[in-house]
């Protein structure tokens, strides 16, 4: 095993990171922009090495400055958390040509599936459902509009670089289609530096379900069961369970399935997620992150993996020491995002400083955080304040255990609102409650906000 | 179910029986002494209820103060926590005489089995093995003259009315018994108002093993495994795990069988706990405790039951809702209790303001506690900081799951001292990894301490 580990991340990810490197006895190593140097991660970490401004294109985007920061501390392998350099395959690429591993799939393989077309182009060769759509990219708008009235409106194009819901318009209109094309090859130049896209069926009522999976070097690759991530604001996730609800056994044994076969036929290793849309009892594949997911702990509560202990292990060349039988899933467990975000300013992230901040406890309840009473929010990065996650035998029990422990936590500070009320709403709603709820839910909530919940005194 | 349940009780046990209370929709009363004003439990529950002074026997041991706050708030229950009355079968009477619910075994069930010759008489009789001594109290100096010759030394004196390692003394030459029988018998007037005591083999490398048991109204009664509590100073318990380590399979399901066959006999009703000895592959039974124990965390974290939720189901008349078969522990846990206490000054208490407090987090960690920075550790009460428990799939990952959790523990404040570091040296003790430690570990490292060890910069 590795002697020195470098955690390229910040916030909640990298505590949780090195906190698993400590309890494997793995020496840790923090880079920090010069806006976190008063962070749990800095005061955490057994080095930390300050890598450039609050910038990330100066610091965590910064693959010369995480290189040198290794190199300054002996660190021999890199974990890049989840965002920043974590699916950019020249980052891993570096890595590499500097002597140091990288805590991730090899490089070639992230590129393949990091280009969206490309990934669809080799799942489907594997064997995984596709929604009706473009196999590969569409070059010229009159092949769009050839495509889109085979498929049939609504449809949505997609940029091939894209992800975490950035890249991609719904188009309900014929006449609508030669902008849309143009905006979202225009955006996804700007974002992504990739104008490419292809074209899909859009489907109004759909479940998001992905399916966790491990992968070593010697070929054993494993699944770790589904989670739902159907909560979705604009198709970034609010909401996360495990098992996924209302999934019929034959459709939850199949995106398994599909999942360690895609994860074959790619040579993945590390710990990886396949994306799934599920409508009207069919799966289709979307897309596969090469890196740990933010929603990984409510794997990690109904298997009782450390995920990250096994991506490390792999990264270091072991074998896994799961089989699949021995991964027997236990109860329900539940993320809610907590994020420094005013739900009444269309999430507009609010930074500033924490006065108060104490997060829930209790029984089988786990809060993922960084922050602390005087911590500043900041303004450079994503909003996340808190995962918050709790498990229990059933569904039920799991979701009132989480409306007792959002209701616990506290946070204030000068101008900081969070979007924890926005949960509790969604853990009310009775499409959430029955678990038939779709991605049109939260959508469909705050075009329509329900009056204002009376308080028990 | 209840619709109000009123927590007797205060700290940590308080805030926990709280939460599963919220959890299961129950509006919650809280009682405090004065010393207790600003504390934790107070802002958690719904009500709130000033019951005395700082001294335990005008406010948390006064049963009259505690069933006025329940009819005040129109409690239906009452929660006695562990410790002050969760014992005392007179305030379960006097509960039940004022309609309001005991969250507990039966009155004269608690009287029978809060006399430990008593107990040790209907054990007896129901198979349990006992330790080779009376079966009942010692009347006079020359029987106990007599029953320690037939015994042979070292023997042990205990207050049938004893408990938490009060009113017990080892005697292990024959010419120290008179003086000790006498001092035993003073000291039990003294503390417990019953002078009566019993005599018993004192075996110096010995185990102490304990059961959870779960048992309704309907004559339905489950165990949940057993835990080892070896790690004691003067009979308090300070590291607990279950299960117990280096314990074969067939004396495992022996003491799991005991205390099942002792609750039946006894009406057992509610959570409860058998303990035994653990000696020479034999086991004897000691004594029950009819409450939550301290330690139930660990039982919770590999069974996934949460302990305190069926404690009010079965209060409420309601079946158990888990079968044995059910019942399938996973893994490994520790609990370590930190107390606010100078290892350097025999362990004596150290109240006052905590400047900083931050428990440890991070996966399979869970913290129980009732601190927070600006607490004031109260002089009145035990000196229980805080819980960490720590889960994993296996022993030596819960143990360095443990590490880092109390390593990462922060707590300050002017002439505040903690036990972390006495912990720490105990999961590093060679006889405590290997599992093959006794109750006399923590008396030998003690009186022998070892030289300071050197830290990682």
């Amino acid at each position: 095993m590795f002697d020195t580990v470098l955690v390229a991340n910040r916030g909640e990810i990298a505590l949780r990171v090195l906190r698993t490197c400590q309890e494997m006895g793995i020496r840790t190593v923090a880079v920090y922009s010069t806006a976190d140097a008063d962070s749990a991660v800095v005061r955490a970490a057994d080095v930390a090495v300050q890598i450039g401004p609050p910038q990330p294109r100066g610091s965590y985007n910064s693959a010369s400055a995480i290189v040198e920061a290794a190199r300054q501390t002996g660190a021999q392998a890199v974990h890049p958390g989840y965002g920043f350099l974590s699916e950019d395959p020249d980052f891993a690429e570096i890595c590499t040509a500097n002597g140091l591993v990288f805590v991730g799939p090899p490089p070639d393989v992230i590129a393949r599936l990091g280009d969206k077309a490309v990934a669809r182009k080799l799942m489907s060769d594997a064997g995984l459902p596709l929604l009706p759509g473009s196999r590969r990219v569409v070059n010229e708008l009159g092949e769009a509009l050839a495509l889109a009235d085979e498929i049939g409106f609504p449809v949505i194009i997609k940029a091939v670089a894209g992800g975490g819901g950035r890249g991609m318009t719904v188009v309900r209109d014929r006449r609508e289609l030669p902008g849309a094309y143009r905006r979202t090859r225009s955006t996804a130049q700007a974002l992504f530096g990739n104008s490419r896209v292809y074209i899909e069926r859009f489907c109004e009522q759909v479940r998001h379900v992905e399916v966790q999976v491990l992968a070593d070097s010697h070929g054993n690759v494993l699944h770790l069961g589904e989670r739902d991530c159907s909560v979705q604001r604009r198709n970034q996730k609010l909401v996360e369970e495990t098992p996924a609800p209302g999934l019929d056994p034959r459709l939850r044994a199949a995106v398994a399935d599909a999942a360690v076969r895609g994860a074959r036929a790619v040579g993945y290793v590390g710990a990886g997620t396949f994306e799934f849309l599920v409508a009207d009892g069919e799966f289709y594949f979307m897309e596969i992150n090469c890196r740990i997911q933010v929603e990984h702990p409510v794997t990690e509560m109904v298997t009782g993996v450390d995920l990250v202990r096994e991506q490390l292990r792999v990264a270091a060349g072991e074998p896994l020491d799961l089989t699949q039988d021995e991964i027997q899933p236990r109860g329900v467990a539940l993320e809610c995002r907590v994020n420094a975000e005013d739900p009444l300013r269309d999430f507009a992230p609010t930074p500033g400083l924490l006065d108060e901040f104490q997060p829930p406890a209790g029984p089988f309840v786990r809060v993922d955080t960084h922050a602390f009473p005087g911590y500043r929010v900041q303004p450079h990065y994503d909003s996340l304040l808190a995962k918050v996650i709790t498990w229990a035998p059933d569904r039920p029990q799991a979701i009132a255990r989480m409306q007792r422990a959002l209701r616990e936590l506290t946070v204030s500070g000068a101008g900081v609102c969070n979007t924890a009320d926005v949960l509790g709403e969604v853990l009310a709603h009775p499409d959430f409650r029955a678990g038939t709820h779709t991605t049109a839910l939260l959508g469909a909530m705050l075009a329509d906000p329900p009056a204002a919940p009376e308080r028990a005194g």
